[in-house]
């Protein structure tokens, strides 16, 4: 993806390369949206050469398959020797260098430094971040593909929702679900029954599900794009008050969503969140909503105080949330992709669905 | 886990606290470990005063039901700023500190110098992972536990081998079995049938399940604690020349196992696989072996040169593998604890299956 506009950034910083690594199970995002490779290396890109892969023997073949053609095995046993070596036979200039600091660790970067000792390194996270910001015509494809999967496996669970005595069973499903069709998983599952329900970030227990509200949180990974998806129901017969808080904030949600314009600023939209939520804005404990993407967590920010804008293609969700500690949780999440208007990728029912 | 001895470390380098946190949805493995907590914050261990974590509003409620008693609540929009508040707050000194450098990236670093301008950190990773690599008799129970879970899944999944269609409905499988017992992944399941087989890390396909051998490679993760297994299986009918390497390499890989003794060299334990794979070492791209516990990979580390001993209870993996280019790929791993003698915690068949 973009790796042109890539090439303009570091020309335009005047950087000889971008560098990118990972050395753990779990694939570096700029790794993946710019080589779709999912595994152990270093992605390299200089300024004016083709770029290339630098992954331990064991990778070679599944580097391969990535979009990058040149790919070298590693043939000293440090990683950023390796690396090093490549530089110089490939040709490729080492003075100035752009790397993503919110992926780099310190201990990285000091065996880094041990082999590019007069390297100058500048963070081109940012850069990075708000190349991703902006889908392109081909990522859209791929995100609408990855919410049909999701929407339909979604809508299964709430089907057979009754079906379910634990968390962990329906939690469960989910992935199967999944799995078998080969996606993977954006993060785990959250269900989250009755007093669960007020801690967002809740890990599904092999515990018998409790009444009231349940929070079902969940996402897919296609060809690398995220989904992310949430909706509560109710397990039990809700009482009037109980209806009412739901239907309150369904409509602050559904209200947030029609406002949103193009050029909009993401910190108005938060607080025009708050506002609508009045007396229960106490009890609405995390940001509006995310970009999604690569990573379930991308710009755009729609936080308190945030300064970033909406902009055509962009793609993000709409959440807001209503937690009160020990007694009830809510959460309404939709994927929004805006284009010339938003356009739902979520399609799933709102309406409070009583199980 | 340990506490004590972290404290011990504290002061005999001389260090004010230690300070790990997570931001992501990854959880760091020494706040699992020590706090038993899998969120979002910072777990502070001062010298000389209790432990606390920070933690945003949304994760207060999880953060409660952790090991660590002193729980606070992010109170400024900035990270580092609210650690900043809540040192000054409890008295600790923030002269000296101990981080995780292998966690902590070059963004998050420069975010936290900002709010402790004159702080001085040493890396303690090395001393934590060494902390870890030697199990507690509490740590083997729970890691016991997890792989009577993991034997009885994988079991199932060869007994039923044959309705496979595709390798994601294999590795879904998986899943399942294990998420609705309430168990986590320690990484994604790998299955690679035919040619797959010869890339070790391959991510399975929802294509047909091709003929030949089968690499099914699979953890999960109980209470933190991971497990590791791998198997592999052949699908249609073996010639007498692959049920001969298979054979070949299930005799090293046993013979490595019946010769640990504590106190080996990990380096030394590398050469004699090697030696005993003879011609077909240069098939064998990987290590040998790797310790497993909160991370599926920690100490010690069963590679080429590697200097580490082997300890009583530690645990680790010993998993030879031969993988011919776009032929075929077998692997056999079984986890071992170090008690007195080997104990074998993977109880699985290793004789070939043909399915």
């Amino acid at each position: 993806m973009k790796m042109e506009e890539l090439k303009r950034i570091l020309e335009k910083r005047n950087l000889n390369a971008a560098l990118f690594y990972s050395l753990s199970m779990n694939p570096n995002p700029n790794v993946v949206y710019f080589a779709q490779y999912y595994g152990v290396g270093a992605l390299i890109v200089p300024k004016s050469q083709k770029p290339f892969l630098i992954v331990p023997e064991m990778e070679y073949e599944r580097a391969k398959k990535s979009m990058i053609k040149n790919v070298y095995g590693m043939d000293k046993k440090k990683f950023f020797e390796s690396v090093r070596l490549e530089f110089k036979e490939r040709g490729v200039k080492a003075k100035n260098i752009g790397i993503d600091k919110s992926a780099f660790t310190l201990l990285a970067y000091k065996n880094f430094k041990k082999q590019f000792k007069s390297i100058k390194t500048e963070d081109i996270a940012l850069d990075c971040l708000k190349l991703r910001e902006i889908k392109a015509e081909s990522e859209i494809r791929k995100i609408k593909k990855a919410f049909n999967y999701a929407n339909a496996i979604i809508k299964r669970l709430l089907a057979s929702f009754k079906d379910f005595k634990t968390e962990s069973q329906a939690a469960a499903f989910l992935e199967y679900e999944s799995k078998k069709l080969g996606l993977g998983m954006s993060f785990p599952p959250i269900i989250a029954s009755g007093k669960n329900a007020s801690m967002p970030h809740h890990m599904p227990q092999n515990t018998r599900m409790q009444k009231g509200f349940c929070v079902v949180d969940f996402g897919i990974r296609y060809k690398g794009y995220c989904t992310d998806i949430t909706r509560t129901v109710f397990i039990g017969r809700p009482s009037k008050k109980e209806k009412g808080i739901y239907g309150f904030l369904l409509d602050a949600q559904k209200d947030i969503i029609n406002g949103i314009r193009a050029n909009d600023n993401c910190g108005k939209i938060y607080d025009r969140c708050v506002k609508k939520l009045g007396n229960y804005a106490k009890y609405f404990t995390h940001g509006l909503g995310h970009g999604v993407g690569i990573e379930i967590h991308e710009l755009p920010n729609l936080t308190l105080n945030s300064k970033d804008r909406l902009k055509e293609n962009m793609v993000f969700t709409i959440e807001p949330g209503i937690y009160m500690h020990g007694k009830l949780g809510i959460r309404i999440e939709d994927t929004i992709a805006l284009r010339k208007a938003p356009e739902m990728l979520t399609k799933v029912q709102k309406e409070l669905m009583v199980i």
